[in-house]
């Protein structure tokens, strides 16, 4: 499997901030015609969590109906309320989606392994369909709610086939390695490209990253030659963009990135809780990745 | 003001487990007759946070259609996705609630006072209705949002009379006494009676607590005479049951005393990702009522 990216939501139209799929559409497009493997729309980045249950579906329609593979999607599908993530999730699979991107419900914190685990196998039930594949995000210091490893086993112990891999955006190299040790073969997506290449070494198969967005063709370029000699060397000059953009608040930078290099003003905006970089620190983020010698080729629309 | 009180949602039938608004009509009017001022339906330990919005609507509605007063209710509307806050907040407005308790968006971490104060902002103007009462929920072990006082003051100071007061759940004494010395008269709740005694002292207009759904009678004497000379003592026999229920986890620790006091099985479900509590624990949280005088006069049928 290749890198997959999670595609950001496109502007807002103040008053009564809306998602525009056209944009969202045509920057799916582009990610494809930059080796991305897959589109993991409505995570973290794509501010799909301030987007309802209705946008969220009606934006998975718009993007089938402007002619995108759903078989080379895995979208966000994991709500607060199980009721939601079921139609979200049943929606995805109807539309022939390859998999679905799952958060734990993430308002009660503290909750047990016991809860989560109910949780999934009721929305697996529920949805009832063996095509589903779930690929179980964990984003502890977001969610504030962790998958650990004995229910990641335990679900798959369950739900063989249908539990097919997680996303670990925890960062965390101690739990990479012991996911892979326990689960051979298993799914397993680093969050962001910072752990590629090391995930492909320990059995990985890729990464799901925000900055995907913006990075795609280099970070696909690790992917496909990892096991080459100058794979360090890449995973290297993959970080340094990286830190240029997360110097900043992530889904601001990677708009006000996308806005700057597409020249289009509209993709510098966002739903609140999140809003814009402000101009001095876009500023410096552009001129922070020029100086490492980013471009972002046919963006431009 | 009196006390306000979280009315439980009731039980789910599994599979498939779904709200049960016969039983949720039946525990507000007990809360009502048992002199609760109102009902702050769907806050945190309604579990409401696992309620899809329709859930949450089709419940109110159903309220309302079993003719408890909606002049009496503060419904929590607060979402991650602000249209779904808007849609839900319009609806309370619509059929005549007193007021709304909003959680700011809780998904999305170390966001700006900026983008918070935009996300109330856009609910309240595309709601749209002068009847518009907001009760800010500031519960930041939970939501991991806070609220701080200069975004009230700012909210105060754009919406005045909209922005009508607050819950804190914080538990943070420093907190009331900061809130209440910058902003006297605000409609401010303490999160639960444990500080209730110490919230009128202050200035403050009650408190809104899940544990008012088992203990509302005592707690509304508290709120009536709390300028009596007994009143630290009441305080302290409010404290003691306060703290033979949290010595579990809260929401499956209330179920378990409302299913037990009323002799009805079926008050004792929760949705995931919450669990009932284990039956040992469930025996000693009713030993541990009992020993501290606990009953629940009026409860059964």
């Amino acid at each position: 499997m290749k890198p997959m990216t999670q595609a950001n939501r496109t502007s807002d139209h103040s008053p009564g901030i809306s998602p525009d799929p056209d944009r969202l559409a045509r920057h799916c497009r582009w990610l494809l015609s930059q080796n991305c493997a897959g589109l993991a729309v409505f995570g973290t980045n794509s501010e799909a969590n301030s987007l309802a249950l209705d946008e969220r579906m009606t934006l998975l329609d718009a993007l089938a109906e402007a002619g995108l593979d759903t078989a080379r999607m895995m979208p966000g599908t994991g709500c607060c309320a199980l009721s939601d993530s079921v139609r979200l999730t049943a929606h995805a699979v109807k539309l022939g989606c390859a998999g679905v991107l799952m958060l734990p419900p993430f308002y009660y914190k503290g909750v047990s392994d016991e809860g989560l685990y109910r949780t999934f196998a009721e929305i697996i039930e529920r949805v009832g369909d063996d095509r589903l594949r779930i690929y179980l995000y964990h984003f502890p210091q977001m969610s504030q709610v962790p998958l650990g490893i004995e229910l990641v086993g335990r679900l798959r112990e369950s739900f063989p086939g249908i539990i097919a891999g997680m996303k670990d955006s925890s960062g965390d190299r101690d739990n990479l390695n012991a996911v892979l040790s326990a689960f051979p073969g298993f799914g397993y997506f680093a969050g962001n490209e910072t752990l590629l290449l090391a995930n492909m070494r320990a059995g990985g198969v890729g990464c799901i990253s925000a900055t995907a967005n913006v990075n795609p063709k280099a970070i696909d370029g690790l992917f496909q030659n990892w096991q080459a000699d100058n794979a360090d060397e890449q995973q290297s000059s993959l970080n340094s963009v990286r830190e240029a953009v997360q110097q900043f608040p992530l889904v601001p930078a990677l708009k006000k990135i996308i806005s700057h290099y597409a020249s289009d003003p509209e993709w510098n905006r966002l739903r609140p809780p999140l809003v814009e970089l402000a101009e001095a620190d876009g500023d410096q983020l552009i001129a922070d990745l020029d100086a490492v010698g980013f471009e972002m080729h046919g963006i431009r629309g």
